[in-house]
């Protein structure tokens, strides 16, 4: 297992891992679940070379979120990746991603005006700048990301349709806990109260889907329905909506692939999750 | 020669030409003059290919500024480029490069806060995001610009190493008249009186830098010197500042490397020009 720090090192490797074929990427800020290990292990199946980034990206958090708390572990994930078969992790810091001097942001416009955009300023334009460094850094074939952060997925995708990237973005389904819960690293803040209650989200999501199933097509029902079962479990409500899963833009009039969208406190932690509508 | 409109074209186009050496690339608003033609033949002389973009970006326009009156004539400028030796030209359409949907831009911070990014808001992240565009599709070894648009030529090297980006911008000289205005597109606007009267810029910064010459280090003589020079042509002052030749920051003590920049305005017509103080 290669623990790489420096981006020029990184660089020439990933130009000569390219020569024995495809070379697949995976962006995480480490303290890695089965969600993090499942686009792992699609992209060793898929390529010859996978090299997997480690990386809390101090400009995607704003001034009041949890940089300083956010949950690290880089020994247990090197482990967790080894058991993947990755040989190579990107681990650079803070002063090599964003040194002094650092002046160009890569900002997504309208994708990030909405949902999660309105709640956290700033935070897409974090995302889609690291992401461009490490994508111009590895130069991958294909980059595995989860569904889960699925306003993200689709601002990715735009910027690299718009900025005419070569890399394929490879949208990964969500996992859950058995029980539900959707998987995130944010996870682990939650005390087992706020635990067995965020359950609501999952169940809220589930059952909207059954009134689609039933033929309600009223996005506004939709989300009553919704609001009302994560209100009940003592969730404090970001937002709930129903988008087109193109644009992002909120819709009336339900339709199959229409994207129901969430994000939910429970006590000072926010989680978010996603749905089709039709199963 | 060929003319390419088309980005799929163009990128599978250079993908092959890098086979055979170093690409060489020089991004142009055509209506070429001799300055431009200046970084085609530097261009030649050190690739064994060179692909050259004319494209009047209109992201880098402002609301109330030339976009539509621009000078074009594609016609004269492939013949200019022949002469030249260059055989290929990407010539995108407005609808090639921002199609519907197009949400990504790049936005350069610090830099493009001072000089003509103060008078022009949105010009340099309407600049930054067209080369980066054009940088991903053609993906060249090199890129030659002039230092005319310092400011620019500064953003988007920055941009270059931020994002790390394997292309070496190549800075080339200015290129004046005969009487020593600095070659733009934009003097064709000139009429007979303002030509002359425009002639102070030049005449200008050379006082200055006989004043440097002479021993004078406060950035204020020298900016009220030049001012002086201008005001008494007619031409109405944009801006003049002494500034470090990184940064862009204004600075009050003189040193070899300072930067003078100036925009002025005769008539309608805005023009830029740039001279270290040493000379």
């Amino acid at each position: 297992m290669q623990i790489i720090q420096d981006i020029s090192s990184t660089k020439s490797l990933c130009r000569s891992l390219k020569q024995e074929g495809t070379l697949g990427f995976v962006p995480t800020m480490g303290y890695l679940h089965e969600g993090h290990l499942s686009l792992v292990k699609q992209s060793v199946k898929e390529n010859p070379n996978t090299i997997v980034s480690i990386f809390v990206n101090p400009s995607q958090f704003g001034q009041d979120e949890d940089l300083d708390t956010y949950p690290r572990d880089l020994e247990r994930d090197v482990a967790l990746l080894k058991e993947c078969g990755v040989e190579y992790v990107f681990n650079p810091n803070a002063q090599t991603i964003y040194p002094s001097g650092f002046d160009t942001w890569v900002v997504p416009e309208k994708l990030a005006s909405v949902l999660c955009g309105k709640s956290r300023p700033g935070h897409f334009r974090g995302v889609a700048t690291v992401v461009l460094k490490l994508l111009n850094i590895t130069n991958p074939d294909h980059m595995y990301m989860g569904i889960k952060d699925y306003q993200q997925l689709r601002i990715l995708k735009q910027m690299a349709s718009d900025l005419h990237l070569d890399c394929d973005i490879v949208a990964c389904p969500i996992v859950r806990e058995a029980d539900g819960l959707a998987m995130s690293s944010r996870n682990s803040y939650l005390n087992p109260d706020e635990r067995k209650r965020a359950l609501s989200l999952y169940h809220g999501l589930l059952k909207a889907r059954e009134l689609y199933e039933q033929g309600e097509r009223d996005c506004g029902q939709i989300i009553e329905t919704i609001k009302s079962i994560i209100q009940e479990s003592g969730g404090r409500i970001d937002y709930i909506e129903c988008v087109d899963p193109l644009t992002l833009q909120s819709i009336s009039e339900a339709k199959d692939d229409t994207r129901m969208m969430l994000a939910v406190y429970f006590g000072k932690t926010r989680l978010i999750d996603n749905m089709a509508l039709k199963a």
